[in-house]
């Protein structure tokens, strides 16, 4: 099934039509590759609200001389018009009308920017209209969820390698560990990396977003591994924590809080959910066994186009989660100078309960 | 030795007074770290333009709880204010006195987080000051120079390796190779990699900024590395071609013709050379064989805290090239379909020459 820009514009063109805006200057580059599919490095969009799928008259893109070719491939359904200057270009043609409302990504574009298109064109009735597109960003169509799937299954494929052949074992350093990983990730279909991979051994287990380090894995170790797999643009994300060797009971008790915890917070996952009930929902589980105060962060986020993105899932949340959010789960428990840990799933919010996309064990033991 | 931040706090200083502003506010986060070391991913930094090294009560960093122990550790000379909302924070406070001129880096700073300042503190005089602290970055410390250095080491030695266990063999693919050089840089010393690696292999050489494929490298292939390390937040940068196998004449021709024309740029890198006739002296070269409309980008740009900042270097660019400048010098010729040639090097503007930090040979077959 290929992408539907075309309807991603229809539902764009609705936001616009009760914003009562004319149209909308798109230049965040994630925003036009998600209403176009155009993945280049300078571009601006202008989406016309009076367009209708059959006659997209009034949206065009821009981009530079180097980008011809791949414009012309990438997006064929819409006029291209070939300028260095992108934004500023469209704004002084005749896709931006004088006197009409034109909405503009006020919470991306610069002050400068903002002055410069100003100044150039005194006429234009520039309106901040901040986040439209991200909005609909937050439920993802089949089509990005099959390329979330193939991301998630890339980086649980390339996990269940690491661990079969035995790499995550004492005198290894971190940085090795993490290294191979993401070579694994790119031989198993990933195209590049989610983001850095944390791989957090004993102490440094606990440190939520540790960097890897020479720091040497040591059995009975906490070893906790963040990382996600890039395909298509979009971003998996998984955590999982193990112990290397038998775990003490220390370590199966706060195992098996977070376990819990995260249960929680996946079974909360329904349509019409308040973001902040999710992260309570996961959250009391740990206060009640009395650690709230060691849980330092927020339940999850939306992923996508990009690794966090919305919708936040925290207890200041505001909110609610949609049929075809994209979210993670990811409750921790970090005992400072001592080890921490953190489990957490990337979910797709469906009518019957979420869909699990990261399908990994999620058991203690190294096998 | 270690890097003096407060001598670079004081050199913006100058640049406040000659501007007659009462302060900064700085956010741009590389900035930050150029200017007090802080690497964490939520920072404000407001710099007062009367302040001395001796006394910087006016200067002050704010950061979120998150970074509490990190920031007294990396910025132990400055006061730190911890506070989640940073910039609007100071903003707010005694740091940001009212009616005195505080720039902002309006280059950087969204419309929206403007106008929540503007609104939230009436009376501030808020002043459009883009780009004074990547000015002053321009120029390259002692400090930054040797992590410079390293950087272009840690590249040239994986390099090496890579070529001489035969990596760059007929049969490989373009992805396995960057992999692996990837690999082989961390293993090197790098911290990661500068950005995305390019191989490209046959015609694929002839796109410059090709990413790597499934492409299979074959006997007689020109193969394009495009690929730097990253070591304390700092870029290397450097492009190497090479023939597998036996060169043909056409290859022997475009090769020692890019070679010419690097050489030419690399001697035009002198104090206070205009960033233009350093473009020229290579273009020339290149346009004097007839071959000028295959030349399709600029000849460098400097590298530091970012794989591409200020100097640009190429025919449009205005300026020159101070001493301590970091700079790449990078021509190119691209026959479409058949194959291309880049060779780049990383390099310091000297008063004696340029000082060559990529060491890697540069001839045109493997041994």
């Amino acid at each position: 099934m290929p992408a539907d820009f075309a309807a991603r514009r229809s539902a764009l063109r609705q936001s616009l039509i009760a914003r009562e805006l004319d149209s909308l200057l798109v230049t965040d580059l994630l925003n036009i590759r998600y209403l176009t599919g155009f993945t280049g490095s300078n571009a601006a969009l202008i989406v016309g609200s009076d367009d209708s799928s059959k006659d997209e008259s009034r949206t065009v893109v821009c981009t530079d001389g180097r980008y011809l070719s791949q414009v012309a491939e990438q997006v064929p359904d819409l006029r291209a018009v070939i300028d260095r200057s992108s934004a500023a270009h469209l704004l002084a043609s005749e896709y931006a009308p004088r006197d009409a409302a034109i909405g503009f990504e006020s919470h991306v574009v610069t002050v400068d920017q903002h002055r410069g298109w100003s100044e150039a064109n005194a006429s234009l009735d520039l309106v901040c209209s901040p986040g439209l597109v991200e909005e609909l960003r937050m439920v993802k169509d089949e089509y990005e969820i099959g390329l979330l799937r193939e991301a998630c299954r890339a980086a649980d494929d390339a996990f269940a390698v690491l661990v079969e052949r035995g790499s995550v074992r004492p005198g290894r350093t971190e940085l090795a560990v993490a290294r191979e990983l993401e070579s694994l990730m790119v031989e198993h279909g990933a195209d590049g990396i989610s983001f850095e991979t944390i791989v957090a051994t004993g102490a440094n287990s606990a440190v939520p977003h540790h960097r890897p380090t020479s720091a040497i894995l040591e059995s009975g170790d906490f070893v906790k591994f963040d990382f996600g797999a890039l395909v298509g643009g979009y971003h998996s994300d998984m955590t999982r924590t193990v112990v290397i060797g038998s775990p003490a009971d220390w370590q199966r008790d706060v195992y098996e809080l977070v376990l819990r915890a995260q249960a929680a917070g996946r079974n909360a996952l329904v349509p019409g959910v308040s973001t902040a009930s999710v992260d309570a929902a996961a959250r009391s589980v740990i206060e009640e066994a009395g650690h709230g105060e060691l849980f330092l962060h927020g339940l999850g986020h939306g992923v996508g186009l990009e690794i966090h993105e919305a919708p936040g899932i925290a207890r200041t949340s505001t909110g609610t989660l949609q049929c075809g959010a994209a979210v993670t789960v990811e409750p921790g428990v970090y005992f400072s100078g001592r080890g921490g840990v953190r489990i957490e799933d990337t979910l797709i919010v469906r009518p019957g309960g979420p869909e699990l996309l990261t399908m990994t064990s999620k058991q203690l033991t190294l096998v």
